[in-house]
């Protein structure tokens, strides 16, 4: 009777989402439920995934270490099963296109967090990675709601804070405020972006000072996303007022900050890049560095809006200690942020190039992403 | 030149994930990109939800607000299409499922956390539910990692602290750990349950006593959830050990509680419920209240491990100022949660019994959550 209580229990709670359309036995949703493990990653690197889907025709699983790979039914397993082999061991979004519908892996519960991709998260363990949970004193992630006055709607920020903050109650840090992309949403930097791992790490190391990490979420709800330039210009200059008006007074307000611009900087990924060159030049006297992984800003810009800056490179100079770009080869915007460079170079201004392999990815993000919280508030 | 490089640039952006196994025309996916809104919330209840999944031949939108509804491909907007009129306006996980296969919705970034279902979360406005967030002051969620000695791994807890944590530094709270289902994450609670706003809003009108929230990961890792009741206790039972030697430790170390019987109480739903009443049973000298959220334990387990409480109820009633038990008619729990207060009826032990309609479902769940944290530590 117990038993079958229990078991009656463990089903009704695994099928209210989808049990009015059910259309297999319960007993193979159950097999499905009990020895599903997708992905599974080998001590040899291979990862296999699997998918329960018995009515469909045609399944790929697909993610950024190669190219999509076509599943295949097995029989004895009763999944859909594909086997890789990334050559790095990362951390990769994945989905699954199950004729034609792209969906999350069902058995893995690492999500991609993103406002259009439902991906999920293949985490490989590799100790070379910066991303690496190791059993050091680790910093906390919170979630901070907040009214944004610009917005005029109420939004979530996350706030990194390093092991120590809890326990030196007096101690103040210097800020890096780190912003995502196109699509992501303000998580993504955290659970894609292993933000707090990589500082956990790099501060334990000695290879980077102890600082708060704020990612605020870089969309201004400017409509829907169609590309043009002022469009984007728009979008920039509404995310610095958001900086100025919302994040910046909340973070100085609820965290133990260094108020002063030489322990304040700014970073973001694609779009979010392009915010943070945006609202540090903006906000000149509330930042001296800036970090744009696979991002810049177009000549023009600099021309309407930062003139006095760029044709003054003496002034950037002494103002900013760090101007950094990172770019992967392959990475679609290569070309607009080697210009940007250029552009920098030409003028005079002092400023640092990264280039790397491979994409406009997150793998590349989070590599970015260590390189230059070394490289931050220096002594 | 420059819209162009945007245009790339946003379509790169997107496709990453999908590229390889693209089989529509471009345009079409950025016409998705563009106009996709899901779900709709109209002013008279009406919520419209849409998928742009061109291939599909049968679609359902399957959420807890009643039967699943038929999707219908519109040619006009290029999507399947449904709409439905929910009786009450709250806060529902819903999926679509294609060709049979259950996905969430790609328009929604707010996703269902389950380590299971891939559901989104459906949030309608209603001023007379408790999750709704208001311009009040807010408290905040934070992501704490901390290695469990117990499981050997490194694990995610998440803590509410309310919204004057921050500003008085000497203040110490009482703490409520709040456990979550089967299949569920550490997350559910927070962003299902909207554990944060219920106890802003409860806090901010004077109806709760400020508290700290703890919410653990109840998945004790213990192989196939194969149902069975040993099962169920072993789990129960790993359970307390990771409370007492982990999750109460970092707790009391890192925050600023009341570090004392009277100002600590647990509470859990599902699974988590169980976990909750064996654990405040098992620790009595730590726990002065338990709410089981549509949960309880059996008979034989209060017989084999709780004799010397369930037969003293003298003593039961002076350890625990609250036992409360709360389950809907059509859950599928109900008849064991009555069988449980039974016992506790026939044994003279002091406990609340809310009752109300509905089933083993999040709407529920936040209404006992809301209900019980107002009784609690009060003065």
């Amino acid at each position: 009777m117990k038993q079958m209580l229990l078991l009656v229990a463990l089903v009704a709670t695994m099928l209210p989402l989808w049990s009015q359309t059910e259309q297999k036995p319960r007993r193979q949703r159950m097999d499905w439920f009990e020895s599903v493990k997708s992905p599974e990653v080998k001590a040899n690197g291979d990862v296999t995934f699997r998918l329960f889907a018995p009515q469909a025709k045609e399944v790929t699983v697909n993610g950024q270490w190669g190219p999509a790979a076509p599943m295949e039914w097995d029989d004895d397993e009763q999944v859909w099963k594909a086997t890789v082999h990334p050559t790095v061991a990362d951390i990769y979004p994945y989905n699954f296109v199950v004729d034609g519908q792209a969906v999350n892996d069902p058995a893995n519960k690492d999500l991609f967090p993103n406002e259009l991709f439902k991906g999920s998260l293949l985490l490989m363990p590799n100790p070379e990675m910066l991303y690496t949970e190791r059993d050091i004193p680790h910093g906390k992630v919170h979630y901070c709601t907040y009214y944004s006055s610009v917005l005029k709607e109420l939004r979530t920020m996350l706030v990194y804070t390093p092991a120590d903050y809890d326990l030196k109650a007096r101690l103040r840090y210097p800020v890096l405020y780190l912003v995502s992309g196109t699509t992501d949403t303000e998580e993504t930097w955290y659970k894609a972006g292993r933000t707090n791992f990589i500082l956990d790490n790099l501060i334990h190391d000695g290879q980077a000072e102890k600082m708060i990490v704020v990612m605020p979420y870089g969309n201004m709800n400017t409509g829907n996303p169609r590309p043009s330039s002022s469009a984007a210009t728009e979008c920039y200059e509404i995310f610095s007022q958001e900086m100025e008006q919302c994040v910046m007074p909340y973070v100085e307000t609820n965290f133990r900050t260094q108020a002063d611009r030489r322990y304040r900087a700014i970073a973001g990924f694609s779009r979010g890049g392009g915010e943070a060159l945006y609202t540090a030049f903006k906000l000149s006297d509330r930042f001296s560095a800036v970090c744009a992984y696979a991002a810049y800003l177009t000549d023009e810009v600099y021309a309407e809006r930062f003139g006095h800056l760029v044709n003054n490179p003496e002034k950037m100079n002494s103002l900013f200690h760090l101007i950094w770009f990172g770019v992967g080869s392959d990475d679609f915007l290569h070309d607009p942020v080697k210009q940007n460079e250029a552009l920098f170079t030409q003028k005079g201004i002092r400023h640092e190039a990264f280039d790397t392999t491979g994409g406009h990815t997150w793998m590349n993000a989070r590599k970015y992403l260590g390189i230059t919280a070394k490289k931050l508030f220096k002594k």
